[in-house]
């Protein structure tokens, strides 16, 4: 039988420790994940795309199975690229619901063969989104406790 | 490497085209999908567990690696036993999602290895389920276009 | 042109003053607006049928173009035999919303020309429900500011 | 009997199928539909509103009873000005309803007699928005199963 | 000054841990919190009220500004006995949240003077009701971890 | 016994009716409540931070305990350093309380000790925010009806 890829799209702007709970999930559903940095030009990030790839590849090295990949364009073209079976998304909240739900149905309509899979971080990170961490981390807060070491560092350096 | 095993738990009180719809997808995601018919004493159900697991077996009979079997009691405790890798539940509204997110959170708390999985239905079956089907049916409704065409006999004839 | 017929369904057990405001609405924008009681043989009602009819009949009487009727059975069919163009629902709040979302789009999978329409009654009526007022006379309040003095009337002699 | 007169009014950036599925609807209840193009100065819009009104128009040429207008302001002036019995809203999903809901709820506050009706474009639309149209547009995808042969073409020639 | 009184009012069938964790927080922010154990002789409770009143004595009697007490009728009146000042409700989840709002503009329409105040329990009791705690013992899951060791021995009890 | 402190962060530009509704039902629960003025430096506001606190001060000096100040920072730093028991929000709506739910998470695990209380506002104020206001009077519309009249008067300046 084929091995069965799934991709995690976002903008991991930086990775939290949120995303890697996701992450772990699903890499013991799948036989391979693939963390899909999304290249957006519109959106400005903090971080450039090479640096949030470099974090979140650092953020995963203790799991197997795990890839990072840096896509620019529609997420459904690299699903069809790599060949993917499923693409992960980590829901937290109903606004997280409604939002992905809208863009699952048209990454649907767009590639009727890839299944959008909903997963649930552990309820103790309801709280945490990159934004949140950002701005935190533009307080000079100490965020060590809901990001990796090396995040954690990256960010200092970039607010010192 | 091991199987992966999916169970998917309910009432199927009968099994719908959205059921079925939620079936075939996670059936391309998993080595073997179970369909586990729920015994809950306390509500009252339209058919019986064994009429419930002969209809569900019907709707399903041209997917090859899905199985039905009934259970009583908790439904973590059936994963356990079939050594199940994710529990799948299908979403189509806000109200479904909260709902399942409680019991998603539940069943994790009792038993962390179990992956509480969503997929979302054809957007078709928004509208769809088992309680608006016995209502329609019990008004002699023609329900051919929401359920298989067993089921919508054992609609007519548990109705004439 | 045709005469444009808009139905308001529901159980009106009893009317309140939120229903009241959703129908002075809809008879302003439709040439005759029938308040349809429906008789739902599962749900327990604390009036009879023809009660229900008998106080929604009265609160509606300072409106022209507005009928009271009884239906048993598929409120569609009933749309169909008055050549009802919409069916009106008020909406109060997102539960409501949800629920009134998939009712209406069974009734339009079961007749495509039927319309389901919105209105939003009087942010003033946002807490009332017929349950809330049931509940209220039960403990022997007065829920005179919430219904017709009619209903307050029947209401009171119903739990004397 | 004056006709009645319904306003439908939007950014319409490009208007889509979705759009002209509720315009439909609405054209069965009122005797006169007015599109509306609101120009908002705030908010930067891909195409100038000579041409949103220029693609409405164009997509709702094979409806009778629908014009398509500019307007700059308060809505709620647009509908005295042309004496418009109710202001039409299209709602999808809970977060729709959510805004949609305050909106109406100011515009009753600042005219007691405009009455929003919402309807339900078909779930086939749910995932659909201009948004989303611009997005796959300027990705070079093609859009001609979601906006209408003219609007496709000129969002080939825009992104060209 | 006068001491500020909130009351806590709720079915509590039985007290959990997400319960004792509201009032710890209440019991912070006023200067007695009194837990109403409300009578309703339409919900079939698993516990007596005394039984009720019992488990929820001895689960807050760590903390000193707690009492417990029993109701029959409309909260308000108690309310009103008692000269409180607040009304504490927790909210976990936005369907908690709608139904809520909707009791407490009610409570708010029958005396203007009582204020609710939401609370948030951690969020590690998100999962956590009394009704999936009744289910659990049913099913003779131990229950230590989500209620007080009385009231896991009183579950025994009961379900032995 | 020590006095509870409660305070009402925000950004209040301007300061609207809906804010002085909660700020009078804080006032009742504690001894002193503070109307903190958040100075966002990504959020272009439409008045200055000191013409913010001067519109607060005027619209809340018929209230004995209430004071206004200005906090530059994590909202959390200043509840420490004036010993505030409890953070105040209004809620109004679900998409309010997703928002303000998350926020709520992330300050109580910035500081364990800080209770936020959710209270509602008067339902008459469900469709009234600063951003509709400053919306209207950019459009020269009346707004005496929502904000107090000092307020009213320097949107007229303002948009002179």
């Amino acid at each position: 039988m084929n091995k069965r890829i799934a991709i995690y799209p976002g903008t991991f702007d930086p990775i939290t420790n949120g995303h890697v709970d996701v992450i772990e999930r699903a890499a013991k559903l799948f036989d391979k994940v693939i963390v899909v940095i999304a290249v957006n030009s519109k959106k400005k990030s903090l971080f450039t795309v090479e640096e949030r790839a470099d974090m979140a590849t650092d953020a995963v090295k203790h799991i197997d199975n795990v890839d990072v990949d840096i896509h620019t364009g529609l997420i459904v073209g690299y699903a069809q690229k790599v060949n993917a079976t499923a693409l992960i998304r980590g829901v937290r909240a109903i606004s997280d619901f409604e939002y992905e739900f809208q863009i699952a149905l048209m990454n649907r309509k767009l590639d009727e063969n890839i299944t959008t899979v909903f997963l649930m971080p552990h309820e103790k990170y309801t709280y945490l989104n990159s934004s949140i961490i950002r701005e935190l981390a533009g307080l000079r807060q100490d965020v060590s406790e809901f990001v990796s070491p090396y995040v954690a560092e990256r960010l200092r350096t970039k607010f010192a």
